[in-house]
């Protein structure tokens, strides 16, 4: 089997071949395409709605964005998951607009309704005073919980750090909120793309400034979210998507502290770009459910590790179900490293609970045949 | 350059080589890639909210569906684009979820909400009710329409049948309106696979039907949307949506009073099954904007037509912008027959009905060098 980056680790890993201090190493080694004993698993969203306590906490810090801005209900919700169930990982949690907000567009959450800006860039103007924040001033808040999880995490398991894409970021600060067409942002892109690039340059140096301060700040991963380029049209993509996540790819740490920083990069619905996606820098590449995994593998060889991709919806049926579908997942991807489990979109708020656990426990039973 | 289905087709060509007695059969000879002096064009949902005349019919109607269900009006609303542009087909104007209406189901229109269905498939004994109408009997409005609208044509442009696919009328059926997640029937196909085999059976068998009854009525083409056939993993896909579209292929007619029926496939979000798709008997695909129609003609070789790909969105920038956009879709096909302009997904209703001239226009205008 594929070795994956061993010999380039060698200089940085410990004598017992562990990767820093982690008594959980798994994330790490999996995005490296090292060995492992079994498949990581964590599940996007892990910290969030369909978990009671955070729902609890939720309400104590009055409103989610109570709950991001302040580090130590972030540090709490951040580690229920792993309090309930046997993940490989925690994830900041954060949202993923918190770089326009620094920007000045005044994120809101109106019920129901998910997020909205209060000053969406409407035209030219506005476009053309936007700068790229300082994290140390105006995200401060999000470093300060990223130490917090640390210190709280003890090295037991790795700390993914995270941002939206520039393309991301800029619908929603173009449309104001969510879309069902984008007709605002993909009318500039066709009618003024200039403007639109302007934006995307902002961001993509906004995401790698924030994604260096989380990585400064203790994250010992990152993840870009590009959960709408795959609204694009493949040439709209390549110009206004990839180009500004290889950007941010290529302005990232890729070390730090003694240590490499995998990075993993996920474009919903962006299964046709496999291939560019990979050559991008990154370490692994995000899949939604829609993909082959084996087929995945096939395209992309040696490449990239992947990561994904059970349908969340299976986590609706029951335990036996869960099981089998892991297993197919698991056989997709067949032999060897390079496979971080998850869903291949964040998990549903109406999940229950007790479908997480054997999710979990699922992935890692199985999955030690594999390895 | 490929030659298409030209021998096989001889024997039912006029004299003049001809289609029918078409007298634009660019459509026809472009689904079955025979040569045609130009890239004929027609829009998804092109008899629609976006048209000031077609309000006004509606306003008329009293409602979408007085308007659906009324051959009169449904005739005057499928004619109004022609009227206004140079499309190269008509197609009938009806709902895709008249099917689930006649099986029972109750189909409604709730103000700003979409279809939604009174009795949704929420238990077995329901589900075991389900039987496949009869056209003849059920869907007689549509099949009076399909036969208005072929007099009021004259044989100038073809007019295009459709059905929704199996499994996007399961969708409705089973969530009883439109969804986010679809997490009521993937709960079903993941815990009760056997339940939804057998709705997706019956189906099959009504969609086959229907469409039959289209063809005898005048339908000169049909077309199968398979709206949310992308929503599903890779393996669910291929068992719960593609296996029925096999069949709606294999039992729809081909031909019909001495006449070819072309049939197209559309998945929505299909790009990664293209070769599994042109493989199930249809004679062309259906692209969303997603996919590069370059790389598509690749993979696909001369199996199929294809039809698409125009970003909907590209219709809120510019004359010039839209010109530019249609000369990339152009370009990506390249020299040869075998393309079916189109967008790659229905008009928004707030296109501007002059900038769908200038995309037609440009599509007449600059696709003769390719051909």
């Amino acid at each position: 089997m594929v070795r994956g980056d061993e010999s380039a680790l060698s200089s940085i890993l410990n004598p017992d071949n562990s990767i820093l201090m982690l008594k959980n190493d798994t994330l790490i080694r999996a995005l490296l395409r090292l060995p492992t004993p079994y498949t990581p698993v964590w599940v996007m969203r892990q910290a969030g709605r369909y978990l009671p306590e955070y729902n609890a906490t939720r309400k104590r810090a009055g409103s989610f964005l109570g709950l991001a801005k302040n580090p130590d209900f972030a540090t709490e919700v951040t580690l229920q998951p792993l309090a309930r169930f046997k993940l490989d990982a925690a994830i900041l949690f954060s949202d993923i607009l918190t770089v326009p907000d620094a920007m000045g567009l005044g994120l809101y959450f109106a019920e129901g309704e998910g997020p909205k800006f209060e000053r969406p860039l409407r035209d030219e103007s506005a476009i053309r005073k936007l700068a790229v924040p300082d994290p140390a001033t105006s995200l401060g808040y999000v470093l300060d919980a990223v130490k917090q999880i640390r210190r709280a995490l003890d090295n037991s398991v790795p700390l993914i750090g995270f941002s939206g894409s520039p393309y991301t970021l800029a619908c929603y600060m173009i449309e104001g909120g969510g879309s069902d067409d984008f007709r605002t942002i993909k009318s500039m892109l066709y009618a003024r793309p200039d403007l639109l690039h302007h934006v995307l340059d902002i961001n993509a140096r906004a995401v790698i400034a924030y994604l260096n301060a989380q990585i400064e700040a203790g994250a010992q991963a990152v993840m870009v979210f590009d959960t709408w380029g795959g609204s694009l049209s493949d040439a709209a993509y390549r110009e206004f998507s990839l180009e500004y996540l290889r950007r941010v790819m290529a302005g990232v740490h890729r070390e730090w502290d003694g240590q490499i920083i995998p990075s993993i990069v996920f474009t919903k619905g962006g299964g046709l770009w496999l291939e560019d996606i990979a050559a991008i820098g990154c370490n692994a590449v995000g899949l939604d459910w829609t993909v082959n995994l084996g087929a995945a593998r096939r395209r992309i060889g040696d490449k990239v590790a992947l990561q994904g991709n059970l349908d969340p919806m299976v986590l609706f049926s029951n335990p036996a179900a869960i099981s089998t579908q892991v297993d197919a997942v698991l056989r997709q991807f067949g032999k060897g490293s390079g496979h971080v489990f998850n869903l291949g979109h964040g998990i549903s708020q109406f999940t229950p609970p007790e479908h997480v656990a054997a999710l979990v426990d699922a992935v890692h039973e199985l999955s030690r045949q594999y390895h």
